[in-house]
């Protein structure tokens, strides 16, 4: 494998070159490569099966942490837990990210099973990135899990965005939100080609004047097709708002199955959906600044996932 | 029975008092007992299963059906097939209705399966509400079936209202909609007490041009539930919206589950969702004119639902 390739992939999904300042994994093939903890955050293999435990002290403020994977070989089929013990009123900016270069027949696929417990009053942003690339016939794979248990006070910021490249993805993400927990979700994803996605978001609002945000956004070319799940429950006192706009274009299919249900009579739930091609009149406009009409839509789809 | 007692049903599911101009049916404890039919639209008798057929002649203008039914006796178990032959270019009100007056113990239901033909250019209002009484223990239970098969250029207008009373509701509506055909639903619902409704609705838009609006609305009081699936699948170029809105008290739980499928590229389909409590300002600023906050619910439910 080239080095080239290596920092594409690093650059694309984790916005780094090279080695970075805080916390550090990278998980290459299968296996972990590079490490590095700081004073506040351990990161450390996990003795029973697969994966790290990534551990955040208490009060930790303004630190980043980085845990890339990447699969650079055709036929490779990964498994990995995560956990994210993350310690009270800390802050803390986790980058984790995917990405696959497959230049052979066979699928390669990395399965990322995340949990995230996230103590009294602390502060989480997640960014999370999948993409795919690479001459070969074999499917690139990613079928990430989630899962975020939120104690009260508690806030986190998640977004999980596929840029392109991945043949098949099934995301599950589920949430627990404790009392006063805020949990902001964005979504971002682009399938061409023949490819499928589904995303799976069940978020579960358990504590008072717990708070809820899902923003998804995603345009669909050619043959492909996406399925949208997100549920909203209710149990306590409650806001929570669900957004999810899809684009669609040529032969792609689209749905969207969004649920809401309060169980209980102070629990505020809304939720719009919008699927649709690309908006004519911005086309045009567009076309009138001498753009082509492929050119034009590209715009719009990159605004529209930006 | 009582005649006031009728008389009160009728008023209340069909808005008439005794007889009526134009087609009408009666059904009595699964007995036909009243029917005239018009020069233009012809009500007879299944022969193969309980139901009729209420056959409008093509271009028929400005005429109604009244087909209404109510059960007094505790114990029935009413099934009836009505199927509507509505000819091209026909418009026509059509009437339906049920209510149940149970003064005993043993459950009372009514299940009717209606189908819709509707011919090219043929236009249709159809109205059908639900209603259960009687001081007695047994339930009254209402499970209504609605298929809607509309040619081209037809046009559909439904409006299905579950006053209060009924013990369990389960609704089925199928739309299967032709080129330029549209379909506007208005589905209103109560519920009280440990009352359960669900309402599963199906359009399918398989004709260019076809439209689609669905707006539901429903309060939920006491320990009721109830449960919302509408599904709109766009098949070719169409417009689909729908809108369900929701209005939780006490300790009822409300769940909403809209699906939206976009099969094609020129299919635009939006869905909306809100489940909340009454709203607080209008409670107040009714209070401020006098009323107490069980009066103010009255009056701010009466209108959310008319």
């Amino acid at each position: 494998m080239k080095d080239s390739m290596l920092e594409n992939l690093l650059k694309t999904i984790a916005d780094i070159t090279g080695e970075t300042d805080g916390a550090f994994n990278l998980r290459k093939d299968g296996v972990g490569v590079i490490r590095h903890s700081t004073e506040n955050i351990e990161i450390k293999s996990k003795e029973d099966k697969p994966g790290i435990d990534i551990i955040v002290k208490p009060h930790t403020k303004g630190e980043k942490v980085h845990i890339p994977v990447v699969i650079t070989e055709t036929g490779v089929n990964d498994l990995v837990y995560n956990d994210f013990f993350i310690g009270e009123g800390a802050e803390v900016d986790i980058v984790a990210g995917c990405g696959i270069h497959n230049c052979g027949s066979s699928a390669s696929e990395h399965d990322g099973i995340h949990t995230f417990y996230i103590s009294k009053g602390a502060k989480v942003t997640y960014v999370e990135k999948h993409y795919g690339e690479g001459e070969g016939t074999g499917d690139r794979i990613l079928n990430p899990t989630t899962i975020v248990h939120m104690e009260e006070g508690s806030y986190c910021e998640m977004e999980m965005t596929q840029i392109e490249g991945v043949t098949s993805t099934v995301r599950e993400t589920e949430a627990n939100l404790g009392k006063d927990a805020k949990l902001v979700v964005t979504e971002k994803l682009m399938t061409h080609d023949k490819q499928h996605a589904t995303s799976n978001i069940t978020a579960n609002l358990n504590g008072k004047n717990s708070i809820l945000q899902i923003v998804s956004r995603s345009v669909a070319k050619n043959d492909s097709t996406q399925s949208f799940h997100p549920i909203a429950v209710g149990n306590e006192k409650c806001r929570a708002h669900i957004q999810c706009d899809s684009i669609i274009m040529d032969n792609a299919k689209v749905a969207s199955i969004p649920e809401i249900q309060a169980n209980h009579t102070d629990a505020a739930i809304i939720h719009e959906a919008a699927i649709g091609r690309i908006n004519n009149e911005q086309l045009l406009k567009l076309e009138t600044f001498g753009l082509d009409e492929e050119q034009a839509e590209a715009v719009i789809v990159e605004a529209f996932l930006s």
